[in-house]
């Protein structure tokens, strides 16, 4: 039975919320109204949790999918102890505070992932509950079940009607992710109203075709019956658990089941109302009784509890076996390792395509860093990205560390970012650069996140050949460099890869490694320079060449040949290789002039790609030699030929500039 | 029972397929070998189609969702007579041929869509069958059912995994679209290996649940099962049906049920084995007996039949419904109105925001262009993207031309792009631009087609305010502008908004509106020559001005502001304002250096979002007032004064560049 301190405390988050939301005069009261049950269940009476301690590893982990709902956890937050202050609820949604309008990661304390994006929160949370499953395996022994949590998400219609949550989902029946345990909170309203409009499924069976146990609830508000389900979530050790809970949007204020109260304030005189039909005092705002407080803090104190057991059990674990341990706190506390003086590591002796090279990398990266773990969207042979000898993830074999993400790019992406927020891995996947479309709004979380996810982006340009332009990548080089926070990184060789790859696993932020499928020269001079970004790779004979060639990937070759063909015509050329251009940003002035002296106009960039964001570095003087058009279908060489790529063209297009 | 003949037809399928495959020493054999029965099933039993004339309006439709399958199709075309010869098969993915590696849309004949992307295929023929049936609801009479076709697809395992299948699926059962039938080439095998690796869901319980019939063909093999569950599709005059046939990838060849027949050339030995298993003679290649093209000549006579009855039910419907006859050519084969002299199109009076304009320019281009037919993925009150009056396309309202997609963004583009392509109507769609990201590749498709699909994207910037960084785009525009074929407009006010329209409906290619979510000032100057992409909105006294002043959107009355600020202090700008940079570059020479003379350095950019790509016009000497960074949950008018966007610092930034 619910206690009425319960009750009140369900009333608080929604009252709380209500009046923030007013206050901004901005916000999504609807779900915080009709899912604070559900949410208080869990934070008040299912989770292992210690407010005090919000990184604590073994904690249960909370995804709120529905981040337009960002109230809810902030109202949680403050109830439970997490940290914000009633004033930080006044402040919501303004400048500089620490209530944003959707969950920041880093930003806020217990929020475990950036949410907003629909869809991508149950994502976030099937990659949490694979790296649980994964560190169980490699960590837990007899006696010692040092990783062992459960990873909640609350999602709404949204996110049910978002082809990710699809892809997730069905990836996580796949492995038997029987910790995760998923709400659905069902109002059955979107923004255009009833979604019968646009949604007329059977979603519990479609969970159901999933692999997953799916538990109804009827009545939103019946505490009880939630935390009868999520018993019975947890007693199934086989499959993941959906929560079908049938809640109201906008509960107890008068735009109940209306989409109206989903994205708007309710309006002062509703906000009223709502506290009237709750039994709160209406004049009072944001106001909490002490009762409250002091119960949040009791249900928080079995979760204080558990971790000081949880820390005795990591003494012991140290005690009975310490090189585990060690493993342990490396995975979950070290840094990633500094690889540029790792001669090994950059070492090969032959022209290969960089997806080989990356394959190496790969290999090599997994030896010194184990913690690294991921996979492909079914192209692992293609993408190079399967790293021998260890083993493959699956509902049977959680220790393996290699993925089988299937053909689910956008559900890769989000995973990998639900992996690398959970701490103890670094994760990274794999596809064709041109499928970076399908990844991009993960990508971008990883960015908003400054997530250092790697993404292995092979087949690089019209390099793909046969497969036509469909699959040849022309402006996602752009997509990725044009955004904040992420790194774009085109290697000329095998040793600018492992530059990319030691560079790209220090970054605040994600990085996208685009790498042939055509075999490249191994090129003198090339190294470890590579990691800021740009730099010299053959210089001209005087101090200011009469032209800089710039290019990136399989066009520095060409350009390398190219400045032999000015050489016998006179010409002083300039070969700057440019892997990375945010590297390059990065640098200092005197660097970046020193690579392209302003005095020098005369500049031609090569990539087999589109011209878009080059003018940065050859200005209204200087002229590309790029793709902006899309490619077409037929053997690679013929393509590259046939679109200009040829060192000749490269030179005659230098010498126009003079 | 099957016929030997037919037997012989499907075996012509495959062994023209590994024959060209072997021949390009690239592609794709094992689901042409796999899938050929059901293909044929389709085009020699059950679909109304005549090659001879392979654009007739009311043919039934097929999708090659599994585009990599291209030679399924290509030996489909040339037996049945669609017109590519055996030297186009031989020419199979070479540079020039009409047998691309992927199937191309307006390149070959029959080719109904650009498939290759997985996922895209299915979510197309979704967006066709909901075309058909609108357009019947439009145009068909009591005797008259002039729009009346099948919609058919085939799709891999690859393309069940995918989220925008998914997507598409679901909105495909809530329509009701009875006729959308669509094959599961069910080989569990993809690139990895046996899809159990990353798929254990039941999907045809999954479907089930979306709402569709769900027919199980237990050998893939067998035409004359796979024709009894087409008749039983058929006769589903409420569900789509989903046809799962198990069948063996790569079938009859040594690789038969190896993923390594999946995206190689099976090899000349395993060829020879494959037509010895066949009963074909191994020694002879690129050979159909006379016997099968008479086969499937005799086939195409029904199809053709139906097309002479087709046009004869057209001279009786032209008879009886003159009107609607007429509006049924126009919709048809008509083109888009041109508008630039249409002064009521452009008729603003009052400050306004761009996604309110845009409101205005729908409803105002609906009237004059009935076949206009969209909607959002349910922020049709934030993006103004309803058109009042004309009603809600359902289940039950087929006639209503307001499409609900619901929180679907990826389905939503691939659904406009089948629209599209199927003919009859012009697709628009809608979302915030910040979710771009979700339907990046779906532009792409458009853009690699040439479709002039509207994509209505609001809540262009920072102007997002409180929703904060994940909602407000940064490098969206970006990705557009770098994207061959797609045109990014981002007007400054109401007349540049209809300019925007005016000049998207008749563009070859896709149309990206960024639109703002804030009220901006209706700016004395603008309006139609904003369809050159860039024009003097404010010139300088002087013929070459002190400096130039360049922005879109919400930022050009910044520029315009600050110029003012700069003549008190005695400088002479120019404003520019670009809300179209492919607009612009499509302008002669001569144009363009009247609009920003190549002798004028100190050019100014003033945009909300990423600077890359702005270079191009301001170069080396120039700046940029822009976002090289995400945004902040705040008021937008904090973040715009809080990240520079004021006239002060405009006129500041311009004067350090003199």
């Amino acid at each position: 039975m619910i206690k009425p301190v319960e009750q009140k405390l369900i009333n608080s988050i929604r009252t709380l919320s209500a009046d923030a939301i007013e206050k901004a005069k901005s916000g999504h009261p609807g779900t915080p109204l009709g899912a604070a049950p559900a949410v208080y269940t869990l934070f008040g009476r299912q989770m292992r949790h210690d407010p005090a301690n919000p990184a604590w590893h073994n904690r249960d982990r909370f995804v709120l999918s529905a981040g337009h709902a960002s109230m809810l956890l902030y109202s949680v937050n403050h109830l439970f102890g997490y940290g914000l202050t009633m004033e930080d609820l006044k402040q919501f949604r303004q400048w500089g505070s620490k209530t944003p309008g959707h969950p920041e990661y880093g930003h806020t304390p217990m929020v475990e992932t950036t949410t907003g994006p629909l869809g991508q929160g149950i994502a976030n949370a099937v990659g949490m509950a694979m790296a649980e499953k994964h560190l169980a395996a490699v960590f837990n022994r007899d006696g010692f079940p040092v990783v062992d949590h459960y990873t909640y998400c609350l999602m709404g219609d949204g996110c049910v009607m978002e082809g990710i949550s699809a892809e997730a989902s069905s990836l996580a029946g796949t492995l038997g992710l029987s910790k995760l345990i998923v709400f659905y909170d069902c109002n059955k309203i979107s923004i255009e109203g009833d979604t019968d409009i646009a949604l007329r499924e059977d979603t519990a069976a479609r969970y159901r075709a999933y692999g997953w146990q799916v538990l109804e609830v009827e009545d939103g508000n019946d505490v009880d019956a939630i935390d009868r389900a999520v018993e019975a979530a947890k007693a199934d050790d086989k499959r993941p658990s959906l929560l079908l809970i049938h809640t109201k949007i906008g509960a107890f204020s008068p735009k109940e089941g209306s989409a109206s109260s989903h994205g708007a304030p309710l309006g002062a005189e509703a906000v009223k109302a709502l506290k009237q039909n709750l039994g709160v005092d209406p004049e009072k705002s944001f106001s909490v009784e002490q009762e409250v407080y002091d119960f949040a803090a009791a249900c928080v104190e079995k979760g204080r509890l558990a971790h000081r057991v949880w820390d005795q059990l990591m003494e012991g674990y140290q005690e009975a076996y310490p090189e585990l341990y060690s493993k342990y706190m490396e995975w979950f506390e070290g840094e990633a390792p500094d690889l540029s003086q790792d001669e090994d590591f950059f070492a090969f002796e032959k022209d290969d395509s960089t997806r080989n090279a990356s394959g190496q990398c790969l290999a090599r990266l997994a030896a010194r860093y184990e913690r690294l773990m991921g996979g492909s969207a079914d192209l692992a042979s293609s993408n190079m990205s399967y790293i021998k000898g260890r083993g493959d993830f699956s509902a049977e074999t959680p220790e393996g560390a290699n993925l089988h993400f299937g053909v689910r790019e956008q559900a890769m992406a989000a995973i990998c970012n639900g992996m690398q927020v959970h701490g103890g891995l670094h994760a990274y996947c794999a596809t064709f650069l041109v499928f970076s479309d399908y990844l991009k709004h993960g990508i971008r979380l990883s960015a908003l996140m400054k997530l250092p996810v790697l993404y292995v982006l092979t087949h690089d340009s019209i390099g793909v050949g046969e497969d036509g332009p469909t699959h040849q990548p022309i402006e996602q080089l752009a997509a990725v460099r044009s955004m904040p926070n992420a790194a774009l990184f085109r290697p000329a060789d095998s040793r600018e890869t492992a530059a990319a790859y030691a560079a790209a696993i220090r970054r605040q932020g994600p990085s996208c490694l685009a790498l042939s499928r055509q075999t490249l020269p191994l090129l003198p001079g090339s190294g470890k320079q590579a990691m800021k970004g740009g730099y010299v790779l053959v210089d001209s004979e005087k101090a200011l060449p009469d032209v800089i060639l710039l290019a990136s990937g399989s066009e520095v070759s060409l350009c390398v040949q190219a400045r032999e063909l000015l050489k016998a015509k006179g010409v002083d050329a300039r070969v700057v290789s440019m892997p990375c251009m945010e590297l390059f940003e990065e640098q200092d002035e005197a660097y970046k002039q020193s690579v392209l002296p302003k005095a020098v106009r005369a500049r031609l960039a090569v990539e087999a790609a589109t011209s878009f964001g080059w003018h940065k570095y050859v200005g209204l003087d200087g002229d590309t030699i790029c793709l902006d058009h899309f490619g077409a279908s037929a053997p690679a060489g013929k393509l590259f030929e046939a679109f200009g790529f040829t060192a000749e063209n490269v030179a005659d297009k230098a010498l126009a500039l003079l």
